[in-house]
């Protein structure tokens, strides 16, 4: 059995700051025809999982407006143009800009694509090793406006199930936090 | 602090069969200026995370061709024109068509978004409950080419590792799954 779509045609339909989006037509597998595919490309970005030495997640407050709502998220960045190969720089840059702490590591737990279905973006998840506060923390972007939430593992849970979080990186990370609880943090990690 | 960016102006980019995109100019809070945001509008999708009656996560190995590469994934569909308020209807469907398996019941896990950067995609997350296979199932759609396995939780776990699972929903459904196990799957659910 075949299973891979070839190109037969691209369209692009828009080059933005942030995504491209193009229209293929593909030759399917198994003499199935043809078909369109609507495909999103996307840079990447980077995500960490913070943890205060009082054994709670961090958490940034921002408004998303494709949902047009607020929303609760670990602290996250979109890859620049250069930082392809520096993936672990980038996302302490970005701890650094959103909550003003550093790390003495960052561990790669998960390299996955956020929506893979139609779109390219990839995210790198890492947890923050020794984490420690910056005396004079780099500036976050112009643009944003966010605010910092320390949550315990049960209230992180529990914005789960108010809806307070729905994202999915943010998800994974948490569930990842409650493993670590459950198994001991360092079986956690040994079993990686 | 104020966090809504007002739209000042959407200009729709395209509009597909399966995505809208669009680039609204905002109003940044707190007198921050303007600024563009770049934004991918879906209809929804739903997904469910479905263990045999032998411990094993059934998964559904396609090409994407966004990433053009196979990807192993937890079953999962696109929620179709007036399926809004029935998504775990669709959810048993896409079961079906995928799996030839159907569900007693299904429960609602996590409901959140993939990329709430800049795409509305909501994805519904449910376990399937009491698990038979379907003497005649419907037929998935014709441009699918799709090949099923199944995993123990080691054997997919393993799998994320090796880079043969790379979606975050998948990813979701698999911390899930060992968070069952740890718990016992009664307190897993009780704690919801």
């Amino acid at each position: 059995m075949e299973f891979e779509e070839k190109t037969i045609r691209r369209e692009t339909i828009f080059e933005g700051k942030i995504l491209t989006v193009a229209v293929d037509d593909v030759e399917l597998p198994n003499g199935l025809g043809q078909a369109k595919r609507e495909l999103i490309f996307h840079k990447g970005a980077v995500c960490v999982l913070a943890i205060t030495p009082e054994d709670k997640i961090i958490l940034v407050k921002q408004y998303r407006k494709a949902i047009e709502r607020l929303s609760l998220e670990i602290p996250a960045g979109k890859l620049e143009v250069g930082e392809a190969g520096s993936e672990a720089a980038a996302a302490l840059r970005e701890l650094e800009e959103e909550t003003g702490y550093t790390a003495e590591g960052l561990e790669l737990l998960y390299d996955f694509y956020s929506a893979i279905g139609f779109c390219d973006e990839r995210l790198r998840l890492y947890v923050a090793k020794g984490l420690t506060k910056v005396e004079n923390p780099r500036e976050k972007d112009a643009d944003e406006t966010i605010e910092l939430l320390y949550l315990t593992l049960d209230e992180a849970k529990q914005a789960i199930l108010t809806g307070e979080i729905v994202d999915a990186k943010t998800i994974i990370a948490i569930q990842y936090f409650e493993l670590m609880r459950g198994n001991g943090h360092a079986k956690a990690l040994a079993d990686r």
